[in-house]
């Protein structure tokens, strides 16, 4: 932490300011600027929140120095982590993709997804029972119907299922269904479900929150390392912005600054990234060549009857086109699909 | 919900969006402009996202003409809700004053902090038992533990209690505290617990993400009076734009913006809202002259203590003199404190 | 400026380092943390971007430590600056009221609406001549003509003349007409037009861009004080933000920020803030209580046969209204209008 | 344009409306949906601003059909625009590279890059002359001498050059040295600027706004198309968002989408899309990715002495390496560079 006192803070207060650094147990570092005395805070500064310093008399900011996590970061793990799920590596040199519907729907509508998806050649079925809707009087999902179905597509397909829990209650339930358990962009900061898929021994794929620094994606993995659980995915699905012309901005920056902070993988979400299906292609090419570590797509047979993100869904020809799409750019940065 | 075609569209896919509107049982209503056509759907469009149309051939876009929120609407209840707890009525003429600490740490903090806001004329006492922190290494509440003391303090004051409820499995043991249910901005779009506070009768506080729309914020309370529970006041609190010089961008506009779009009463949190003490007393009478129903601040006898928030906290002379300037604000717009 | 080395820095790059910021005529001060070592740069550092130092190796990222900007700072200006135009003060305890069309559009329009805000009291007459548009195909103002027709309603009804310039050879021209020059939110970073603008002994009203920080506010400020113009006045109009049911965010926080750390006079337009003439006069309200030193309103005979901005013009009867509204709010606050 | 009445609107407030759209010299189209009318009007509606509507009496919104350019438009034009310029073509299958400093800065410096970057295979050189600073303290460019300078490298190496321009009156000079006027992303919406290279017979990379939207920058290449210059290309550039951690967050959504609106090349800047130069690689890769007709990179000999922009440019060995790469990329969705 380093504390910069205003340009009229008197010695006294400068000399307040250390008093109180040494009796929480910091050693404190004076620099005197021509303007400004500035203030290091030597010590481990991350349970700390620099703005507990500025209500010091003469304190202007306090800045924060080191990053606030630190399970989550490469200061002290600097090797890429490899999450292994049923033999499939998320984090190694090989691009992983997981696609299926937003929403299970039915019986019928998850085995033709998950029959295509296959065969386009995607590693992870994705399809969500339990889903959290802006509109009380959209479809939330087949809850536990949709988790049998999603068992049943796994058995027969061979693929592993990722599906997302939004519920604290529903994690156990979730886990005994799910091969990767999904926290959803608006649950990112849902302190009480990180905590506990935190304690569970499942992967878990992190969306960021569209409303969410990078940073607090990484302090939301933390929660989940610090309870225990190592095997975290990231991924960027799209931030809110100013623009209106797409459902979310995603955003391509994310990936290759997440790479150099975390040792953590890093997917890519260009279905909610986007929010309109002619631009995840294009989009989840330019995730791949960022170096994202895999990508999530929503594909369904029939779009127009999705009940839940078809303007975003892909028909499984279109998806195949994807696949081999990404493929090319993949083996041009050298990377396989 | 109105459809644009596309400039290039066939009288093929044309006829074929009428058809598809018609089998979905509404009327459509074909309007041919020099430069593209538009289609009318007329019928109850709320639960039917507007993408869904733009999946099919020759449409450029669908646009939503109804507000998507029906019980929070002013279009069917045009006079002003007024929620009442134990003689303080929270959306009448008299503008409402919520206070306290930003967590529950120790009776003695809660108490003292309890006397003074009762002093200075708070109407309700504020303050959180269980916290939604983005550190897992911060300080995260005292729990049961901290209901206990509110308890204590609101029976010692006689001021109802305001606090956070972060887990659907909380919420049946928090009621039996509380006075008004909090939902945090962290927490205004998890739909679980949204349904589950609409299950209770209680009143609850709503406060708006910290990157949710209005609109989205009135589906949040839509959530909550659907479910049965008809007691929801909304607290603006800040949004998060590109601006660092403030924690978040206290949104005013947003205060006359829902006065006119609903009848829940409206209330302002100017301390999350700018982050830093010095602000909280200009913004508060701001949002007070905006038209404001009611304002939470957070106050401690020692900020610089504070487990959380200490930044954004009034010591308690300062609260004093909010609520005077506060009172002669409301008394220049012909309200009262 | 504080630089932060990487948690794996070599003391050859810290040294490197040092010896960097000393042959650029700075003294270093070196402070070893447990985790990363920090080094002050002592000197003014104002000519210098942080990013410099981050290219060398060894370098996680650098921190400016003064605020950019110094003739418009408090630091060493601790009294407010009063901006006098033809008796009329800004910055002092009366609050400003400045109002009129958003274009000159024709004599009758224009001095219709100056008779009607004379009446109601307001101390300045807006209008402008050369006007920025967003579409080519928009009314672009009357030029030199709207010129002409506000001197004339200057003189006939004692009103100091506030209009915006666009372009810098065309400031001079402007310069004859008007009492005060208008930098709107679209040219706050033509810097070229600032530097013009501060060639003049002209009071200059300079708005926030909408999409610019308050810090970049203060810098272009700083352009047009460092160019020899000190009579600057700031005005907050709103920014962009993620919120689509207002045209642009009031961001009521920057009154009282920019209250502490600048001398300058500190305005608010409501009407550009809002976009709404419905929500002007709760924000104008709102901008008062907060502190700013006057408002300007966008006032129009006819709003419906306005060539611009008619939905967020009010008619003379409610700009008289909110005279009055703005009035009871300043005597709540002590100062008068 | 469709109006939406309000809930309550009454049969005479509707037909009022429907009368003036007709004086107005358009038609009117009524539809009575359950909840609400709606009015579509019919004819040119660009040069009319929807809220224009909203000041009537019964009215809710009003929300436009068409877009609001139309040069620009691929309506009207649906074949892909190429422009070229002395042997380089922009819009055709091959990928441009255009490189250089941000700055020029002397003789040694530009022709150093100019060499280093033709070897890499970069098509076009840029280098600034004239250089918009947020600081008054900060390197202001050249100006002439950066011409004079960019010539001469123009010349030995055969490259065309692109350079900014940023005041109306420097337009015809800079003209005579550039083969391409830079527009920057801070004078997007200069619209006397836009008008004047609109008179000009010389290609123009329009950068967008760090604030604008996908539509504002196609307004602004309409000021341009509608004044006569038919040579306009696009460049994203990074917009500003909540995120830090970046100086801008490259929108690569607006790639395909700009590409499906419009018949104008699109280029990207990774240089200024992220600031920092460890990111331009994989961002540049991803732009091409998405389907960029093409790259503008920032180069320097020695970042580190860089007057402007040192941080987020490339040294000569690294460009090199991302010409390399992205020419894979390019190769792998059928484009060359």
């Amino acid at each position: 932490m380093v504390i910069v006192m205003k340009h009229n803070a008197t010695a006294e207060e400068i000399g307040g300011m250390v008093q109180h650094i040494e009796a929480m147990g910091f050693r404190a570092h004076l620099s005197q600027g021509e303007e400004r005395a500035i203030i290091g805070v030597i010590g481990n500064e991350r349970p700390i929140d620099p703005e507990h310093f500025e209500l010091f008399p003469g304190v202007e900011r306090a800045i924060r120095i080191l990053h606030p996590f630190k399970l989550a970061s490469r200061d002290f793990h600097p090797e890429d982590s490899v999450v292994r799920i049923n033999g499939v590596s998320v984090g190694g040199n090989q691009v992983i993709v997981m696609a299926g519907p937003c929403s299970v729907e039915s019986r019928e509508q998850l085995l033709e997804t998950a029959a295509a998806v296959k065969a386009a050649g995607a590693h992870v079925l994705r399809g969500g029972a339990f889903k959290p809707r802006t509109s009380p009087y959209a479809f939330q999902g087949l809850g536990l119907k949709g988790l049998e179905l999603l068992r049943e597509a796994r058995d027969q397909f061979h693929l592993p299922i990722v599906t997302e829990v939004v519920s604290p209650q529903d994690v156990t339930l979730v886990a005994q269904y799910a091969d990767i358990l999904q926290i959803g962009a608006r649950n990112m900061q849902n302190f009480a479900l990180l905590a506990a898929v935190g304690e569970m021994q499942k992967p878990v794929l992190l969306k960021r929150g569209l409303m969410s620094t990078i940073e607090e994606l990484l302090m939301a993995a933390e929660y989940i390392l610090s309870h225990g659980n190592q095997r975290v995915i990231l991924c960027e699905r799209g931030i809110r912005t100013f623009e209106t012309a797409t459902r979310n901005t995603f955003d391509i920056n994310a990936i290759p600054v997440l790479k150099s902070l975390t040792h953590l993988p890093v997917m890519a979400d260009p279905s909610h990234g986007t929010g309109k299906w002619e631009l995840v292609t294009p989009v989840a090419r330019a995730a791949v060549a960022a170096g994202a570590d895999g990508i999530i797509v929503e594909v369904h047979p029939n779009p127009a009857l999705a009940l839940s993100d078809g303007p975003q869904s892909l028909k499984p020809a279109n998806f195949a086109q994807l696949v081999a799409d990404v493929r090319r750019v993949a083996e041009a940065i050298g990377r396989a699909v």
